[in-house]
């Protein structure tokens, strides 16, 4: 466990950059992150380089024995290389050429784009080859996968499905291309979703291979950057950062070849009112796409904003408090972004641990603190989170979904997190994962919305039932084949045969709820309702209302040796808790029923017994019974019960 | 009256078109239409033609005795055709050429394009020519007018304008361009309205006749397919269908020469919580625009979606009222969309009667039992409507309306809507009409907002008034000549001599509502009050409201034999209802007095007698007493009473 | 005191035009504007001039004894031009060059613009040299300050910036671009802000200079008349006319060399429902741009309207009650726009004094009273406003605020309205002045959110508190320095030794309400939390709620001979007012304390007396006790006090 700050010498006088350092060491901090952006200082004519900055940066924190993450500086290029060459900035679906000025828009598939890069990797590999305080490099910033619709996008596309598909007829036939005469009848006639029509009015099926082409483009860059550092550097581990963008690579694929994940992490500082929002969600989702731990390269340490407005500053005891939620959850390194708020460029006003003032206040007190807290947690390094329930997770469905509208407020990602909110309401711990992954030693798998076919999936999940495990599966799921087609079979399609039961007809029924009668309880779904018709399974729970009243909204039913839940409407919490409930109870799970709303339990086991983590995710005092003791929590503090030593 | 299912062979299978055709004729289907988006699949590379798939699905009809509805495919080329000639796709607002990819987009007047369809027109033509089951031919898909600013429409249009004004100076004239230094010194500083300003900024004189000019393009290429399609087929009847969409095409003009009128009926499957919506009017106006039988070339089957969300599924009973609903109104065939959902394309979310799972449910089975229903009810093909009340419509007004916002709130169709509601609440049938249609045989004409000055409908409207009609006209007529400028004489201008009385102010309220007193009741209006100034009317309302508080809000007149209503705010509900049982009690027209909310009734009669069509339009049973008997009507359950024959 | 009118010869009938020029004359009309959108009327081919119109209606004019202002024409030039020179035409942010066909988008920095604009000047100048009733010259129209990003515009930027900043260095280090590599390697990389982004993602220093620089150029261009016109006309006073409009020139660079300033003045029509808004606001602001009386040059004259949706009409009272609010402010001359609704052209539903059917009702029977009254308040003309109060007001700050969102809901001009809002409910005149200029005379200065700084307003500051001013500084004073960066110490910076406490934190808190507690009682604060560190400083007030409940919200510090009052928190009306009365005491300055609602008071100074105009800002009636007497309001009505003569 270790605390770090991202930092930017570059940024500062260089008067500050002892005194900063000094103050980090006396602080506590273990990890600083550099040079992200900094490309235009490292080069900032062609071929004449000056790391000399970053040289004097690193030493002083050698000497402090601070090591430091190194950044590949690719996500923004020197403007001289977009002058000479502006065929490396992306191309918009709008035709145009982007414009420089503001950060990123690089063309993953540049070649000009992969020669320099490659030249300032060589560069930074060659001057820091011997470096010893480096703890693992970033490859870029933040890549995500926009749809760049340039030529050479175009043309690497058609590559792309040439080698997929084999042929044009097996393109067409794929896409259905027989509707509104949409055939292709050269390969040139194939190109990026250039126009502006909503993306959701093209061929589902071309835009889903149009988006997994563009999400691999971004893993080969990063990979093609993997293995230039990979010469320099074969023993220092290599990342790169990810975030929840609007144009999302998949996570499974960018992280493959990486040797940990990491990830930008900034919950809300504004609560909702009602309901309940936890950001472990993400927390567990990023520990399960390599299924160990993680580091968080940018951690939130004030108010964020710039080019959306500013929003509120972090509550006291939220700085600490979301730290240590994401060490219980499997970081194994936290950065605060930033360690002093930059007082020139874009992003002035999104607040680091220290003001623009430069008098350390409240924040900086409490990140002490929390300094203090971890150094004496290091023994829970030696834990492991040990999940009975599994969340699978996919980007084809999450992609697809976005492709087509299902219905008013329906959204993949939603859906994953109702149930991860269900099961933490127990205090039970949930690893989210990949869909194609090994479900051994899983008790529950849900797996919400299995939408877009992953025959592994697929085949993973029938095996997991029929050797005895419990798994819960939702609307909209056997709904697209891998080409995002639908299927002439009844749905649920590929787990007819699991659910025992098909729908017989479904209401996109939007933002309305919907009465769900379950135990002589009433529920709330929404969003969705399949009507169920009966085969093998029983009927847990029944609509209570509109023309299918009295139909199957819920089921249940044996296969092989296990157990299939299938819920045909989107629930609410109080339905999800409840199925939640059921699952645990038979598969005689461990799980808390009277923790307080908003108070986060994880347990973590290592050979030094079981640490508890409770954490109280409200800026509401907590005060309450817990294994067997009483536990008073301040607004946002984590406790650790058991194990060795307490906090 | 016959009822069809628009089916698309080259979407499936060749194994399931047998079977698919076997369900059909089953079930009792009399019509199918094929091929409006086929083109790529009969032509899949310029020159080479493929007719064997549809020459194989005729077949199969034909010897099922079922008919076909054959379409020309223009309104989606084979890529081939754009990617050799992108000058046939349109041009935006925005100077750039629409992109392929998705459907539509050809612009109407590019020569390439009208040489392309006449190939493919003829092809066609020559093949089907012998063809001995083709009921029908559509010509393209939903044709519609949105703003083509292409080098050739920019030219057409300047040549629209040399025929329409003569000169320069007389287009300078008509536009008022002396206003903003607008005057053209040359024909070629005339353009589309290219340019990122809302079309609202634009002089209105120009974008009149910009819309005008559209309108007319699509109703020349439309009658360029025409004239082909009768050299091969001079006894066939020839359509297109059209539906409401946001560049709607002058549906007076578009069906002038077709043999018919054929509509896509959507009708929504949300019912509106307060207020009252029946998409009757749209029937009513359909069936006015050649004043005669229409088709529904498609019919709503399931639930809409795709490019927009998917909504709610049609609930039990629609399917079937709603299509009776249409032939009530005049339909003479309705082919439900589609026969089955398709599985590939954009438009896979867009449900037709069978679902993706290809299992017959609850919608066909209603479909089926609509297809009975409808075999009993062929006697009623011999009747007609005769409606004693018109309702007037013009498009001028509506374009006129769009380019220059009235106030918040106010739309021209609506306020058509609100007059239909208003008498169809009667059960008294209603013809809405071209503004320049004749007025023989109406007892009442409803105008609403006579916007734009057609000298036809004026002097039509007068001549009916003065001959004993009785007119009712409202806010914003008489405000604009034929060149969308304003008039200098005081509202309603061309109107005021019938109405009696003069528009001393207006108050254009937005969606602020305002009292009314009439009859010592209080009723409401919104959006716009007229304050009058009364010659030889007398008040029938006055505001009750606001510093024109007591000033006449609504008027009557006498005018030769014929009386003159006018009404100088837009009525909520239950002021026009007060207005419509005035003017039927005036007329001495019989009407119904206590049909319950959402129950419809329409009268057709024959030389058999008289049947009363009487549908409920809402989700909830109605039971009443009704022409001395009484009736009881499942949701969107339709009757028929009297005549020969009941249901 | 003069009233006037804007007329159009040009778009009239020359037959009308001499009954018009009676009808004016016979209400009292003493000065009309013309020509300001002429061009092609005057020059309807290049080189050749029509002027024959317009001195016809100079003579009819003349004949009346009825001023003229006359325009140059240059906010639309003929289309001969633009067709000629497309280059004379703005390029917006998407890098693509304006259309013609709607008004403006001229680019002021275009040479041939530049070369035409000189042509079209002198050849007015050369005509109209000897015109004996031009009262003013008006330059352009409405001119604002959009980004033109054309190559001009860009090639004239990169001067700008040579010519401050000296050397690309120094560009770099004032932009802090070592942020995100956005350093300069050539002058050649910088661009206006080409590209899809919303601003606020650009450096905002950068974009703080582009704002300038734009704003610059408007007001070169029109100097660059200014200095054409002098040549021809010595004596006649120049003017332009300003709005406020989303992208605004400096109004103290814009108005620095011109004669007087100049504003067109529309005042809603829709009073708020809760709370309260007074146009007087902007009339003292612009008053205050020279600190001298100023024109309307186009005054609310019916319902506005056209490419916005119609509003509801002016309410009896409006049309002559807003006048004589502008008047009371500061006036000296108040044209309506315009004497008739225009029947052609897009503008033709933003209604005039007379209707389009050109018979004068209400409104022109109010603008006739209006003209009575003016004529009986002559003498007032020899009055002054002699304010106490001063607000000061810099454009820097409004762009920079605009450029970077400090949170939901907050603005710069609302902050300043409010706090004269809050004076205006004592009955104080209050001067809104820029930031730069001497406070002499003045006892309370309210400066909220100095923002950017000026040094000179920083100096001047310090100077009006030393020697004995009341000072009242806002939230956000201090942020940035003049390139529009943050400033490494603590806030409000500049304004820490005046206000004796600085800022630990801030809390950016949108549109939520905060309490603050204040003498005993409990007032609102919205949108900015400062949590205030007292050093000399006293609280005035403290936070109710939230984790800096307890601590300063509002403070007060004796420095040198004054006292410097400072609000963290955006203040809710009543907690203004509580701020506006406190200085006012402690300034012993006389006020009213029992003024109702929207009843505003101007107190006018002069030889002959003091007039008191109260002024009925609201659509009741008002009854109360004022000066010693009983004084009863209309609806919009103003009344004068003291003085020589009553109204």
């Amino acid at each position: 466990m270790k605390i770090g700050v991202d930092y930017y010498p570059e940024h500062w006088d260089e008067a500050l950059w002892e005194q900063d350092a000094d103050l980090m060491k006396r602080s506590g901090v273990e990890l600083v992150r550099m040079a992200e952006f900094a490309w235009s200082v490292m080069e900032p004519q062609e071929g004449e380089y000056d790391f000399s900055w970053l040289d004097k940066a690193l030493a002083l924190f050698q000497e402090r024995e601070i090591q430091v993450i190194l950044c590949t500086p690719t996500n923004c290029p020197p403007l001289w290389l977009y002058e000479k060459y502006p065929e490396a900035l992306q191309v918009g679906r709008d035709g145009k050429r982007m414009k420089p000025a503001v950060r990123g828009h690089r063309c993953y598939n540049s070649p000009v784009y992969r020669r320099y890069t490659e030249k300032i990797v060589r560069k930074m590999g060659e001057h820091y080859r011997n470096a010893t305080n480096v703890a693992a490099w970033q490859i870029d910033n933040e890549v995500d996968s926009p749809y760049c619709c340039c030529e050479v996008c175009a043309g690497k596309f058609r590559e792309w499905l040439k080698e997929k598909y084999g042929s044009l007829e097996a393109v067409n036939k794929a896409y259905h291309n027989e509707v509104w005469s949409g055939s292709y009848s050269g390969w040139q006639q194939i190109y990026p979703p250039l126009g502006g029509w909503p993306i959701t009015q093209y061929n589902p099926a071309y835009m889903l291979d149009y988006q997994r082409f563009m999400s691999e483009s971004t893993v080969e860059y990063v990979q093609f950057q993997l293995r230039l550092l990979r010469e320099y550097f074969p023993r220092i581990p290599i990342t790169t950062n990810t975030y929840f963008s609007g144009s999302m690579t998949d996570f499974y694929d960018l992280f493959e070849e990486l040797d940990f994940c990491s990830y930008d992490n900034y919950p809300t500082t504004v609560l909702p009112e009602e309901g309940y929002y936890s950001h472990a969600f993400h927390l567990d989702l990023i520990r399960g796409v390599k299924r160990k731990k993680f580091w968080i390269m940018e951690q939130l340490s004030g108010a964020t904003g710039c080019w959306m407005k500013m929003g509120p500053t972090v509550r006291p005891g939220m700085l600490k408090g979301y730290a240590l939620q994401a060490f219980a959850h499997g970081a194994e390194a936290v950065l605060h972004f930033r360690f002093r708020t930059a007082v020139g460029g874009a992003e002035m006003f999104w607040h680091g641990l220290i003001d623009h003032s430069n008098v350390p206040g409240r924040r900086y007190a409490e990140f002490e603190d929390l300094c203090r807290t971890v150094q004496g947690l290091s023994y829970i390094d030696k834990t492991r989170i040990n999940a009975k329930v599994a969340l699978l997770c996919g980007f084809d469905s999450e992609y697809a979904f976005k492709l087509q509208l299902q219905t008013e407020g329906i959204y993949y990602f939603e859906q994953m997190q109702a149930f991860h909110n269900a099961f933490s309401h127990y205090g039970v711990n949930v690893d989210i994962i990949s869909q194609e992954e090994e479900l051994e030693g899983y008790r529950i798998v849900v797996a919400p919305t299995m939408y877009v076919r992953s025959q592994k999936a697929v085949e993973q999940l029938h095996r997991f039932a029929r050797e005895g495990g419990i798994v819960l599966l939702t609307a909209r799921s056997g709904v697209k084949d891998e080409n995002n087609n639908c299927i002439m079979q009844p749905l649920p399609r590929d787990y007819r045969d699991m659910t025992g039961c098909w729908v017989e007809e479904y209401d996109a029924i939007g933002n309305r709820k919907i009465m769900v009668e379950m135990d002589g309880e009433n529920y709330q779904g929404t969003h969705w309702c399949d009507i169920l018709h009966l085969e093998s399974a029983e009927a847990l729970g029944v609509y209570g209302e509109d023309f299918y009243a009295g139909k199957p909204a819920a089921t249940r039913n044996a296969y092989g040796k296990g157990t299939v839940y299938y819920i045909g409407t989107v629930g609410l919490p109080a339905l999800c808790r409840k199925l939640a409930e059921q699952t645990l109870q038979l598969a005689e799970l461990p799980y808390y029923k009277d923790i307080p709303e908003r108070v986060e339990i994880t347990v973590r086991e290592g050979e030094e017994g079981c640490f508890i983590f409770v954490f109280n995710n409200d800026d509401a005092e907590k005060d309450f019974l817990f294994e067997g003791g009483r536990i008073k929590l301040k607004p946002f503090e984590m406790k650790v019960v058991g194990g060795k030593q307490n906090e």
